[in-house]
C-alpha cells in the first residue's frame, strides 16, 4: 500500500452495510501494481443519504470514481446522469465515474465480471442451457451478459414469481425466443446453475437450489462471495458438479475498472498525469 | 500503511487546494503506530460545496472526524453544532469530531500544536514579548496559545491594520493589559517573532517581515509548512537567530489528535473496538 498524501486521487465503495466489501483490498493492491497515487475507502452510506452523498463526493475535486454495491444499485443507476446499456438492461449500477458533461456516469460490470471469471474457468456459456435462480439485481446483471455471451436458454425464477416474470419479460425483448420465466428453478436440464440471490451469505441460510437436480457435469455457481466457498458450492461439489465460486465474478472486474476508470499503468517512480505537481500549494489569504 | 478493508474507518483532510496537506501521512503513521483501522484521505473541497460535503460526510457511518484546513477554518467552526473554547476564541477550526448531540463537534489545535512545538524546542513563552505579525486564521489560533501560556506582552501587527486591532481587542478581552495592536510589526523588543501569515509558501513571496529587525537571541517562528525552511528561517538562521520551524506546529497536533478522536492503542492483532466483527455482512433482499 503507497503512502496516502495530499495528492492522492480518491475512490469509494459505498453499501449498507460496508464492513464484508472485498473491493478495498482487491483495487487497492490494482492501484499498487499500476503505480497510481489512489485509494479506494469504504463508505457506509444509509440508503436515504445516498442521493446527497453522491452529490457531495462528486464535489469533492479528488474524488475519481465510485463503486456501489447492495442496497444501493438501483438508486445508483436512478441517480447517475448517464448511463451504459448494461445499466439500462439491468436498471442497477455499480460503478460510477466523473461525466465530462457534469455528474456522474453508471456502468455495470457484475454481469461481465460475472461472465468474465466464468469464461476463466473455462466455462463457455454460448449454446449452454442456464438455470438462474433469483430475479433480484444481481440476476438482471449477469442475465443481459449471459444472454449476450450466446446463452441457447436462459429460465429465471425467484420466490417472488413475479419479479421473475418482469425480469424475463424485459431481458425477451432484448433476446427474444431465449428467456423463460419459471415457477422453480429449471435444474434438470441446465448446463449451468446459478445462484443469484443472496442465500449463502449468513450460515443458518437454506440452500437457494438442490445441487442434486443439476445433471452430472453441469457448473453451479454462486454470486455470494463471503464465505468463499458456501454451503451450496460445497454440496455441489460433494455431488461431484463442477462449482465456481462467487470471488470470480468481482476479481474479473478488475480488468473492467481500469479501463473504465482510465487507470493507466505507469513507471515506478514516475508522476501521476492526473496531479498537478505545478500546483503551488496553499492559497494566499492575501499580499503583503 | 496497513491494508484498508470494509472496516476500516475513515477520516479526511478537508482543504482547496490539498495536494500541499501533510496530515495523510502523519496521520496515517499514528494510525499504524496505533494499531487502529483507520485512514485519513485527502478531500479537495470548494468553499461553496463546505456544507453539502460536512452534512455528507457526517451521514457517511464509517467517517469518524475530519481535519481542515485553508480556507475552510472559519466556515467550518460556522457550520459545527458545538465548539471547543479554542474555536470560540479564534472563530476558527481545525478538527471535527461527531458529535453525540448531532451534527459536528469543532475543535482547533493550531495554537496548541503551535505552543507545544516551542515547548517542546526549549521555548518557554512566558514573561516573554511576542510579535505576532499576521491577524488572519492562524494568527487567531496562536494568539490564545500564547497568551493562555502566560506572554507578558502580545503585539499584533497586519497589513490590514483594522484586522490587527480587531483581532487585538478580542484578545484584550479574555486577557486585558497584555494585548495591543501594531502598526508595524514590533520587532525590536520582541523575544519571540511569529510569521502568521502565509508569505513563504510561493518561492517569490515577500519576507513576512525582517528577520535583522529582532534581538540577538530572540526566536523568529514560522507557521508556513511548506517549504520546511522558508526563506524568512533562513534569512533568519544566517543573522544567527534562532529559527523555530512550521512543521512543529502540525506535529505536535498529533498528540492531540489521538485524545481528540478517542485513538487508543491496542495491542497487534486485536479487534478494533469499534468494528462489529459480528456484523453477518450484506443484508438478505428477500427470505427463501
Amino acid at each position: 500500500m503507497p503512502d496516502i498524501t495530499g495528492t492522492t486521487r480518491l475512490y469509494a465503495v459505498l453499501g449498507d452495510p460496508v464492513d464484508q466489501v472485498r473491493a478495498p483490498g482487491l483495487v487497492n493492491r490494482l492501484f499498487d501494481r499500476l503505480g497510481s497515487d489512489a485509494v479506494l475507502v469504504p463508505m457506509r452510506v444509509r440508503p436515504g443519504d445516498l442521493a446527497a452523498v453522491l452529490a457531495a463526493l462528486h464535489a469533492i475535486g479528488n474524488v475519481d470514481g465510485l463503486l456501489v454495491t447492495v442496497p444501493h444499485k438501483v438508486a445508483a443507476a436512478r441517480l447517475a446522469g448517464s448511463a451504459s446499456a448494461a445499466v439500462r438492461l439491468s436498471g442497477a449500477a455499480n460503478a460510477l465515474r466523473r461525466d465530462p458533461a457534469g455528474g456522474w456516469h453508471a456502468d455495470n460490470f457484475d454481469g461481465a465480471g460475472f461472465l468474465a471469471g466464468l469464461v476463466a474457468a473455462g466455462v463457455d456459456p454460448a449454446g449452454r442451457r442456464v438455470a438462474l435462480v433469483g430475479a433480484g439485481g444481481a440476476a438482471a446483471s449477469i442475465g443481459p451478459a449471459l444472454l449476450g455471451a450466446g446463452v441457447a436458454r436462459l429460465s429465471v425464477s425467484d420466490v417472488d414469481t413475479g419479479r421473475a416474470v418482469r425480469l424475463a419479460r424485459r431481458l425477451a425483448q432484448a433476446w427474444p425466443g431465449r428467456v423463460v420465466a419459471a415457477d422453480r428453478p429449471e435444474l434438470g436440464t441446465a448446463d449451468l446453475a446459478v445462484n443469484a440471490t443472496p442465500l449463502g451469505l449468513r450460515p443458518d441460510d437454506p440452500l437457494p437450489f438442490d445441487p442434486a437436480g443439476v445433471p452430472p457435469g453441469a457448473v453451479v455457481a454462486d454470486i455470494v462471495m463471503q464465505p468463499p466457498e458456501t454451503a451450496l458450492l460445497r454440496a455441489a461439489a460433494a455431488l461431484g458438479r463442477r462449482a465456481h465460486p462467487g470471488a470470480a465474478m468481482l476479481v474479473c472486474q478488475l480488468d473492467l475498472y481500469q479501463v473504465f476508470f482510465g487507470l493507466t499503468q505507469r513507471p515506478p517512480g514516475s508522476a501521476d498525469p492526473r496531479s498537478q505537481p505545478g500546483d503551488p500549494g496553499q492559497p494566499r489569504e492575501r499580499q503583503r
